[in-house]
């Protein structure tokens, strides 16, 4: 008999809860891994920009990470780990607040990095993510 | 009879066609995984500095990503995700221009973000991914 | 019988050896994944601020990343790839001589990148890695 599961795990942490991450998750057995490149979101699905708007931006790079997510049957909870990139470091807190309504209480390993800027000047926050599913 | 495929596959996406990425790249099966440190190419392989010219360095990331990949039986189609850190935003498209001369029609996910600094002043460009082989 | 085998193997390099990284880490087999969530080190054990302190911040980013991996039965020589994210690039040389003493001659594959900033002002750096045990 083959042996197909894939088991996850995550190391749940304490304050880091309330910042709507996981110190570390554990991905082992039959794991397919999606490499999921540098999200953003800019413009809105009906072509509306979305510059200056931190919120709105944030909704739409994890609106446009779902689809591609869910052209290989996954969704935002098969997230592992992330990278989210700032475009200035006083978003950080609002991030993980908006963050914490995406998941439930399992959260994806993170780090919060602010840059100096993206592909367009009206760029506010990228992500980039792998997710894994059995 | 030991289960030895991998499978690759790729979200390939509309207009990051053009960017010269994918949106995702699964792989599944049993995974060799690379993982590639940051590479950078700011000196040519005579030992002439590249300080100052972008396209040179990009071309050095890669050749020198290749030599590394090579020492390990894989080559640059094997990268499955990539972060491109570059050292000025204004360099990203040419970069994504570049970038689809070294892979063919199925890219790598990718991330580009431009950041302060790098290890020496004279670094423009640094690189850090993933290769997946069976 | 099941296949239960993880094997790692290091692309070792020439000059990245003093650099205290492997230019890439492979990993094959069974492998179980720990995605380490982004460290960060400004705040010592025992409360005090360790802000302006680099060498403090980088050994608590160590401490802290080996408590998270020791939680999941894992330690630092587990890990395989890893960002650092510095707020300033003078820090690099002094960053590569400090992880010179965290692992002994089989480094783990990095990048260095300078960035704008992180989550609270006092924070000089963050590590970000990825741990493979069998």
């Amino acid at each position: 008999m083959e042996e197909t599961f894939m088991e996850k795990s995550f190391v749940c942490g304490t304050w880091q809860q309330k910042r709507s991450f996981s110190p570390a998750v554990i991905t082992e057995g039959n794991q397919t891994i999606v490499w999921v490149a540098g999200h953003t979101g800019a413009t809105a699905d009906d072509g509306r920009s979305l510059a200056g708007n931190f919120d709105a931006q944030f909704h739409q790079v994890f609106s446009n990470i779902g689809k591609t997510l869910a052209e290989v049957g996954c969704k935002l909870a098969d997230i592992v780990s992330m990278t989210v990139f700032l475009i200035d470091a006083r978003y950080t807190t609002r991030m993980t607040e908006l963050r914490g309504g995406l998941f439930g209480d399992n959260f994806p390993a993170s780090a919060a990095i602010t840059v100096s800027g993206f592909a367009t000047p009206e760029i506010m926050v990228e992500v980039q993510c792998v997710a894994v599913r059995a």
